[in-house]
């Protein structure tokens, strides 16, 4: 397996467009996108578990239901949420991606993204959605652009690999930026392959997928309305159509988990004024439940994004929230310590604090991307989590997001 | 019931003070508390369920096994928490007293607040002791200084009330500021009365009463490892001793909640970085649980509390809140409100906008004190709980807090 360009569009037989239509006032952002495979493919989605539910989830939930779809129309600016006409408003968007490009409206993913509770005007994606259609192309950036809220940058991952002596292709383009937090299906990620597999294998494979990816991202501990993944499976690869678990599946199952992966370091990356990615790794757990609560309960913890923030070593908070995640552990028996690309450095052991280098830790958490390592010494099991920093730029962009 | 000046002091028989011993580096801030009644009073106490425990807790709660204690001492500027010795030097804190006030080291109420993983020193304290009982007055206000950590005002109350025609008073003292969520027993509370009542009775009025008070904080949805909530009982009001439920425990436990409901409101108002305080009602829950759910999610969530602190009416963060709350509720009926000093705006109806002047609903968050009103239209359950908005200082507050 390598990674390679192209996004959405790697896979043979998808095209993308991301157009300004009108419902951002800025102009200079995008804010409809459409993905299209030349022929109707395998479909699966996962949605978030929010009671409060998008529209656009329940019109694709519905058109999913057989399995197939083709196309993938998403809007940023709107969440298209709480609006009493909202299934009818996501349901015309579909029928406008089949009057535009002659792909049935049920054979269409739909999803919404933005501000929650304020009318979807129509209009603009009805003027919008024939230039978006004429815009299609093999490069997918304009349409990661156009599904950006307050997003700062693109997130698009593709792999090549072997299925069955044939080569098949996996990308996606992901969004999502605040009001995320595990307890969830996902944020908007779609995912494009070649590769050939059925339907309730292709769901399964994703099911299983996000437990182990994007549920385990965090950025504020909002779990959103809107989250949603979806992937499309057109089948010109030319492999025999996986319809079983396997090692073809377990190959498939093994190029998506990187891309997912990938996506979601970009997401937590990318959250909210983040400066830098967080990920802790909690080993020795007595259960699996204890693991992934613990890796959770630390990158959940405000105090503890603002200490990274701060790049101040201040692993007590790491311990606390531990502490209250609900899990069964003896906190006599943790070691603590922070890792990145300047080194590693131990901080607690055995529950209590080691005396070490304050200078050579802040070394350590300054960098961009740093690991909160976790050893329960208590059992087998092991999880993680994603998470960003908590910054004064998060609050700016979220004390004042609907002006 | 009529509030009076005074607070832990207000109470016959109570002294207090608050002096800088040395813990803190910064000498204009005290560090060291001392409260003690001129008799063995009856005591109560709730702790924290944090699994990681301030070592000041486990003495704390052996010392009140017998149902009695007469003296509280508590330091600010280390937690005294995940440190090997943490045990003997809260066990040697109770023993200063005894050697400086006469007061048996198991009748002490020992806390600690402050930096978690640092050994705390004995030193000042010894040298601090003496100076400190010299220093007790009837006045609490350096006590209730010296327990303040980020805390930016001393946080006291006190009532008058009548118990079997005698008339008794009950104060208190609270710090809390960061690290304060609802799951809890609470932060640093002192709470004295001259009332007369039994050991078992005088836990069961504050084991209730936690449950609609301070459980129901949240500055930040981190659980500290060393809150803990303590009652002295000293009866020198001359009441009949209450030993069972009836009127006069009545009376006693709404004093007790006028006093406890106070003091939330003055942690939350005060959480770091706060500018505002929150309160969320929830009305209408099928069940007591949903509504205690609801009311927290609101009130924990970091997409709320940054639109609060922008005085942004973004309704559609408190409709995702519930729909997460993992609450069984029906969205499409669900109502919202803001309301302040300066008006009453209904900005949601039956899960879905209603159009409203942005002028007006700015001109109502703008004040010092917002409540979020939500009708579940389900039920009659309902449920409260109180918290602040999340602003740029939180962040500054926590991002250098060590040093």
């Amino acid at each position: 397996m390598k990674e390679i360009q192209g996004g959405v569009c790697a896979p043979k037989g998808f095209l993308a467009g991301g157009i300004h239509c009108g419902i951002r006032k800025n102009r200079a952002k995008r804010d409809l996108a459409l993905i299209v495979s030349r022929t109707r493919a395998a479909a699966a989605a996962v949605y978030t578990q929010n009671l409060v539910k998008g529209a656009p989830l329940a019109v694709t939930r519905a058109n999913l239901e057989d399995g197939y779809a083709q196309a993938v129309v998403c809007n940023s600016g709107n969440a298209n949420t709480c609006n009493a006409d909202g299934i009818e408003i996501a349901e015309k968007m579909c029928r406008l991606v089949e009057e535009a490009a002659q792909i049935p409206a049920q054979d269409v993913i739909v999803a919404s993204t933005g501000v929650i509770g304020q009318p979807l005007p129509l209009e603009p994606i009805a003027q919008g959605m024939k230039p978006l259609v004429a815009a299609l192309e093999e490069d997918c950036l304009a349409a990661a652009e156009a599904i950006m809220t307050t997003d700062t940058r693109e997130k698009v991952v593709a792999v090549e690999f072997e299925l069955d002596g044939v080569t098949a292709r996996l990308g996606g383009i992901a969004k999502g930026s605040g009001m995320i937090h595990p307890n969830m299906a996902t944020m908007l990620v779609f995912l494009t392959t070649d590769a050939a597999i059925s339907p309730a294998m292709l769901q399964k494979a994703l099911s299983r997928d996000v437990e182990k990816s994007f549920n385990r991202i965090s950025v504020d501990g909002d779990t959103s309305t809107n989250d949603m993944c979806s992937i499309l499976a057109n089948g010109l690869a030319g492999n025999p159509e996986i319809c079983e678990e396997g090692p073809a599946f377990e190959a498939f199952a093994e190029a998506l988990h990187h891309v997912t992966v990938k996506l979601c370091k970009m997401i937590a990356r990318d959250g909210e004024g983040a400066t830098k990615l967080l990920e802790c790794r909690v080993t020795g757990a007595r259960t699996q439940q204890a693991a992934d609560l613990c890796s959770k309960a630390v990158i959940c913890s405000s105090l503890v994004k603002a200490a990274m923030f701060g790049s101040d070593a201040n692993w007590g908070r790491v311990l606390c929230a531990i502490g209250y995640a609900g899990a069964e552990v003896d906190v006599r028996k943790i070691d603590v310590s922070f890792r990145s690309a300047a080194g590693e450095i131990e901080v607690c052991k055995g529950g209590a604090g080691v005396s070490f280098s304050e200078e050579e830790a802040k070394k350590i958490l300054l960098e961009e991307s740093v690991e909160i390592l976790v050893d329960l010494h208590d059992g087998d099991a092991y999880s993680f989590a994603w998470g960003c920093d908590l910054t004064y730029d998060y609050v700016r962009i979220n004390g004042d997001y609907r002006t």
